[in-house]
């Protein structure tokens, strides 16, 4: 028998829970609600109670395991295993879950932020094999990144590096979720995406974006179907998204210098909509040497990029 | 007798040279015109005539020394030593300048670009020691940089990583001199601050910039000087100045979460008149856990940091 591993993300909505063997397959996996209002510790027993049914699930023991990696929204001290606060688990406070995991299961465990998680996922299992120099990003309600870096797993000085989201792509942009004007995740988020559509149909535009469902708030992928359809407004808020993302990734390459990019969460598997238009940007706003070396591709990983994250921070140590 | 370096900061209008200690004292320098005009052979001539110079005038025999270090306009292929192209080296096409160099001195030879030996050397010697990820900004008429991350040089697949100065901070921002519009350098450099001050001027504002060097074309040393007497223009110039130094710092900051960033380049040497204005925008628009861990300072390396860096090249290998 293989060695196995036990990845768990965790949300500030749902707790995604599997078994992963050393070629970062998923053998078994549980989705839980976190039901975050019943506090840290409810919520920590609800991660043990999903890693002893996945192990029964998978017909595991215990002993099969080799460790137990949990991806989380940070801020983090990773070193320590502890939550510090997080804006997606309201009222946590330096809560030491890896410690509090590693007391039922004395297995290796080892807390990462969920970005820098999913980049080295992507980079073991994914797109990223053979890269050295590798960026993550996920383009969903917000975006979010992380880099392998000379083959290593790049967590910065509190693992709060590739923050992408939160760069500033234009100083007089709209007003983000944090605070602040102008960032990349306020101007090429799906959640922009579906931002901007709703303000072109109240402006009254003629467009079937609605069309689908009546009176429900719109999303970005009825604005993908719509587009699909050919409707004009929607291919020119795909158009706004593809010069946006291209921005950000334009962004990145000049300051990372990587080989290689994926982009994976929702927005992600529209990719065939904007694609051309997006690296038509990155073309414009790259410096050329940059530029050269870069290839931009969908991530292989889908919905399971959490688990498998996760796993790797344990099966990184191979 | 301790160690020596070399270390070679070849630009395109000057070229410095300095032997350097293993404390990264500058022993003995000298500067020369690059004379780029006469191609790469006769400057790679000028460059090992000023080596045998320096160390004559040191009173050191080529076996004292234990490399050459240099630092060059980029893209480089560090790996092979070559000069791949550049902007300020108007001709240079492939040029192996590491080997042709190695010929005659048959000493160990490291090339790299001038931001990234800039980062090693500040790392080393001057306000990066301590640090695990640390940046270096030069902020002169361009804006450049480099990074050290995990105690390491990092230069990125093909060592054009910390492009920071075409990083876009507005894209409906002015055309900078790659092309593009809205990047930082374009937004905060030297040159940024002369040109406001010039439409200033133009636009009939009334102010004492010009009021030093009638006739001159405008200096950023010249609004920093006005500032300090008051002027109203120059003072706003140097506010807008440091909003956006801070927005590109800010972006820095959430994207490589490093624990201190030094500036240099001429407009560091006047930090006085904007880090307060600065450090305002860099904490408004960075993320709390990355703003807390990070430290804004004045490089410590003043002008000797071309020769210093390129001499930490070899120097870093102990």
């Amino acid at each position: 028998m293989g060695r196995f591993v036990c990845g768990v993300d965790l949300g500030g909505t749902k707790i995604s829970t599997g078994i992963v063997d050393e070629s970062g397959k998923v053998i078994q996996s549980l989705k839980i609600p976190t039901n975050v209002e019943e506090g840290s510790d409810a919520v920590i027993s609800r991660i043990n109670m999903s890693i002893d049914k996945v192990l029964e699930m998978s017909n595991l023991k215990l002993h099969n395991l080799s460790g137990i990696g949990i991806g989380a929204p940070g801020p983090l001290d990773i070193e320590k295993g502890i939550v510090v606060y997080s804006a997606n688990l309201p009222g946590w406070r330096d809560v030491p879950i890896a410690n509090k995991i590693k007391e039922k299961y004395e297995l290796p465990i080892r807390l990462n932020n969920d970005g820098n998680a999913a980049v080295l996922g992507e980079y073991l299992f994914g797109t990223g094999r053979g890269s050295k120099n590798f960026i993550y990003i996920t383009i969903s309600t917000g975006i979010g990144a992380g880099a392998v870096i000379d083959g290593k797993l790049f967590n910065g000085a509190n693992s709060n590096a590739l923050e992408v989201g939160h760069m500033t792509i234009n100083t007089s942009g709209p007003k983000c979720g944090c605070g602040n004007h102008g960032c990349f995740e306020a101007l090429a988020s799906g959640t922009s995406i579906a931002r901007r559509a709703q303000k072109m149909i109240d402006e009254g535009r003629e467009t079937i974006i609605l069309v689908q469902e009546k009176n429900a708030p719109v999303k970005a992928e009825y604005v993908f179907d719509a587009a699909r359809n050919g409707d004009k407004v929607a291919l020119e808020i795909i158009d706004t998204e593809a010069f946006y993302l291209g921005v950000g990734i334009s962004n990145i390459i000049n300051l990372f210098n990587p080989d290689k990019i994926a982009l994976g969460g929702g927005v992600s598997t529209q990719m065939d909509m904007f694609y051309s238009k997006m690296m038509q940007t990155v073309t414009e706003r790259t410096l050329r040497p940059n530029a050269a070396i870069c290839e931009v591709v969908r991530a292989k990983l889908g919905n399971e990029i959490g688990i498998i994250g996760a796993a790797s921070l344990i099966l990184c140590d191979d």
